[in-house]
């Protein structure tokens, strides 16, 4: 079972390495932690797992991950998700790594943008490219209706049930949760500045289609120029062609895309080099800050390639060396899992059919 | 088009990565040597690719290769060959690479154990545990009928064609060359000096009902102890229950397993430590001779942990390094290939599909 963190009724997680960034590298990480009995928490400013991979492009191939001649994005990530589950890792979504302190023991405790704690002993930073921030459209108190109407990312489709939303973009996230929410919320509308949309033909071609059945209400070229509500969000403020008008609405959802920033974390006292963190390759991938590592595409040293493929073995390496630093003296290495077999914290076991021996009559 | 080479009509291959070792680490840095536009030569002591997992557990799983919740040993070779197949690829394979020379222009040129000579601008030694020799039964004379009456692979099935044949062994390998020639040999005898044969539970009930249908001829508890013939092998003495026989035979198979060595690439100059060979992992995976590197399983370095998924990574690094060195200045650096795309050398392209800009009416 996957555990999604709830901060309202958990004041501290406690875990064994905290991994900031649930993508493709802080999620394999979970697995080569389990192998040597290490529990995992993550924490990732997107609302569900997988990075880059499942916010930007699920639907698009990869063609370079070993082993796989073509994968889309979201069946990897979906995999990787098969791959930890027995590991049953906890994950704090839709929140960014604000700060960290350290105990007297030792440990660290990571503070989140949404006051959740999780304890841990070690750091592994997996951000990608950084945190993703989405692109705000420029509105007068936009800052004052954000959570009270106005929504950057589609958290949890069930709020809007019999909801009058708005959508406002025109890229494939605009198109998609047109059409996914058109099923859900009592009303959708779509606004975009161009009468042109930009995405997968077979999007376009479902919210034509919507259209046409009156379940999506499409307003192009159009731009969103005011917000109105007290206390939350009840109506927004359109120009199109110059004139304005009002359309009432529980919330409004810019998807104008998203930008990668470092954020917090560029005040961790951690060693930067052009927006990357730089970490010891020659051992592993461990930052100027004993305990706290940075694996894939966030961190840089001689040599460095952004790709899935080496994140996957930084992460190996990291959990190798987290392991050993809590364990001073145990030998206890990775190893082909094929002779080991894999224990899962959830009781299950995989392994390899053992063979027979037997005489033959 | 997978090229097997054939030494008795080429006599000199040219590439530009000479590979020893065609296991998941070398395979697959045919993939990314190709996104530099840079052809590959694998070279390998076994007689088809995929090193230990083709040879050794074909049908056992491996549980830690990122993005398999589980995938046995033969598919991802089969995945790997087919990932990498529009690189276009040369094999040698059945012959170990032997020794190396340096031409004054900076080349290197690699002679196999068969004679065969390829020449390109770098190696890489992705030689896993080593090259894999096949344990020798103590006969008498046995150097003398190698390859003349005795194999120790079964390098190409047909060779048994309507022959007869003995194989000598009790594992999966013995089992699975019985069943699979005695389709193809004029008759089939199996010699194990234990009644009991130790392999997958599927292989020894094949072996059960062949011998019931008389395509087997089993002898057990028995051993081979002498070697007949003159120019080739005519027969072979086996010893039962303390008593002498002779059986007649085209061919001796032992298959008594294999043992890994470092071979004659332990002559190269190359640093070695504990039968691994020194590389610089703070940057390339190259050894202390120039343009030579070690990746995978045969290298060694602080933190090195023997896994299939950081020799994926080691053999990237290897193959950037390999270009930069040839190509001093350019910057054509490995990306995401979502993006970019793949250009095979036979001519095909994958990429991702591209996003339609269109207006909805």
């Amino acid at each position: 079972m996957i555990k999604f963190a709830f901060p309202k009724f958990i004041s501290m997680f406690e875990t064994d390495i905290i991994i900031i960034g649930a993508g493709p590298t802080g999620l394999f990480a979970v697995f080569e932690a389990g192998l040597l009995k290490l529990r995992c928490h993550l924490i990732d400013a997107l609302p569900q797992p997988g990075g880059q991979l499942t916010e930007l492009y699920p639907k698009k191939p990869i063609f370079d991950i070993p082993g796989f001649p073509s994968v889309d994005a979201g069946v990897l990530v979906d995999n990787l998700m098969e791959q930890i589950k027995q590991f049953e890792p906890q994950f704090s979504l839709a929140q960014k790594a604000v700060s960290y302190e350290k105990t007297e023991e030792g440990d660290f405790i990571v503070t989140t943008s949404r006051g959740v704690k999780v304890k841990g002993k070690a750091i592994a930073i997996a951000g990608g490219l950084g945190s993703f921030d989405p692109r705000k459209p420029e509105l007068e108190n936009i800052d004052k209706f954000e959570e009270k109407g106005v929504e950057y990312f589609v958290r949890e489709p069930e709020m809007f049930r019999n909801k009058k939303i708005v959508i406002a973009g025109g890229g494939d996230s605009a198109l998609d949760w047109s059409v996914f929410l058109a099923d859900v919320a009592s009303s959708v509308t779509l606004i975009h500045r161009r009468n042109e949309f930009r995405g997968a033909l077979d999007s376009v071609e479902k919210v034509t289609e919507l259209k046409h059945q009156g379940k999506i209400n499409l307003i192009t070229p159009a731009e969103v120029t005011g917000l109105i509500g007290d206390e939350t969000l009840s109506a927004i403020e359109i120009e199109k062609a110059g004139e304005k008008s009002i359309i009432e609405t529980d919330y409004l959802i810019p998807l104008f895309g998203l930008t990668p920033k470092l954020g917090p974390l560029s005040d961790w006292g951690l060693e930067i080099e052009k927006n990357a963190i730089k970490v010891n390759n020659a051992l592993d991938y461990q930052t100027n800050v004993e305990g706290i590592y940075a694996i894939g595409d966030i961190n840089t040293y001689p040599g460095k390639l952004k790709l899935i493929l080496c994140g996957f073995h930084e992460a190996t390496l990291m959990v190798q060396s987290v392991y050993n630093r809590l364990n001073p003296g145990k030998k206890f290495v990775l190893k082909y899992t094929t002779v080991s077999g894999v224990d899962g914290f959830d009781g299950t076991r995989k392994e390899a059919e053992k063979a027979v021996v037997k005489s033959i009559d």
